[in-house]
């Protein structure tokens, strides 16, 4: 119904396949996972990790990657902050319809700004959005540097690089919170076991 | 693959679950049914019908409605001419991404511009994106007008309304065209049926 409650079309049609049907024919909950943090903090690598576990169980999902969708959806818009701002308000808005149309989407974004993200999270009902924190040092993900970000930014080639000139708020109540332990990083497959039990715990895995 | 394809960060990951396992999981393959025509040519119950049959067949779709979309993710957009480009191009880009997902992705817009239309063609393999014209004529349309915006274009209350003092430009070369019979409408059941036989025909409603 939601899908046409605002249409202007003549014929008022009660759309009978809502969120719910989609849900039951899926047997799951639609929801948003959005995993934030540094460049280099494992972010892909956590989605994608998530993104296998649930297809083995027979879940559908799809990964939102903040990168990718520059070339694509937000392609007109740029790194001011306004534009920032404004890309992430898309991947939000998109992965709300993700979410309705019955899939775990997972979203993939530094999205260093609290505002942003809890501007997001304010789209879907509460438990709807499940906000992974990669809380991982800055000097790791500076070491990592496969891409070599950090270091142009550090010499002054990319200016407003989160975390060297630019600011990463971190969350103040996320959902999950994925660290070192005893300055060891948990691996890919530990971490994205956290998350699809946090899953499961609440009741996205299944229909009923 | 493709979702972490232009990534920044870190970790190369193959992303090992792509398009074609979530379309095996779905059994189906991802589309985007494009369906365009006048303000009350009975786009959003052909798209509801449609809906409701793939699901009766236990296949997954999704409807993008442009009214809808205009309330979230095309909130910042107007009615002038560039913005009624951006607002298609949008959609075009999220119907592409609900295709990648598997979905079939059913975008319900008067998008009344040819190189508009073919502009979100142009985003995707040319056998994925079926171009539904709801020929109706204008009169026809103008007779229904349960929300009375025909009334209020003709009285020049709004301004560049399809039909009244806008184009719309037919389609050229259209997948499927739905019109009237010895001047009759045919049934909702009728369109969708004629829409469900041709993805059944082009093997959208099984994987393999």
């Amino acid at each position: 119904m939601s899908t046409v409650g605002n249409s202007t079309n003549i014929f008022w049609q009660e759309c009978p396949v809502g969120r719910a049907e989609r849900q039951k024919l899926l047997n799951q909950k639609g929801c948003v996972l959005w995993i934030t943090g540094l460049s280099g903090s494992g972010k892909s690598t956590l989605a994608c990790t998530v993104g296998r576990e649930l297809h083995s169980k027979g879940k559908l999902s799809y990964i939102l990657d903040g990168d990718n969708l520059r070339h694509g959806l937000n392609r007109d818009l740029g790194f001011k902050a306004e534009d920032r701002t404004e890309n992430i308000r898309r991947v939000g808005e998109v992965a709300k319809l993700f979410a309705d149309a019955g899939l775990i989407c997972i979203a993939s974004l530094i999205s260093p700004y609290r505002k942003d993200r809890d501007a997001c999270r304010a789209m879907l009902p509460d438990a709807n959005f499940i906000e992974v924190f990669m809380n991982m040092p800055l000097q790791l993900c500076e070491e990592r540097d496969a891409k070599g970000l950090y270091k142009l930014a550090r010499a002054g080639k990319i200016k407003g690089f989160t975390g060297i000139d630019d600011p990463y708020e971190p969350p103040l109540n996320c959902e999950i919170e994925i660290q070192q332990k005893d300055g060891v990083c948990p691996s890919p497959s530990d971490m994205a076991g956290e998350v699809v039990t946090y899953l499961g715990e609440k009741g996205f895995l299944q229909y009923s």
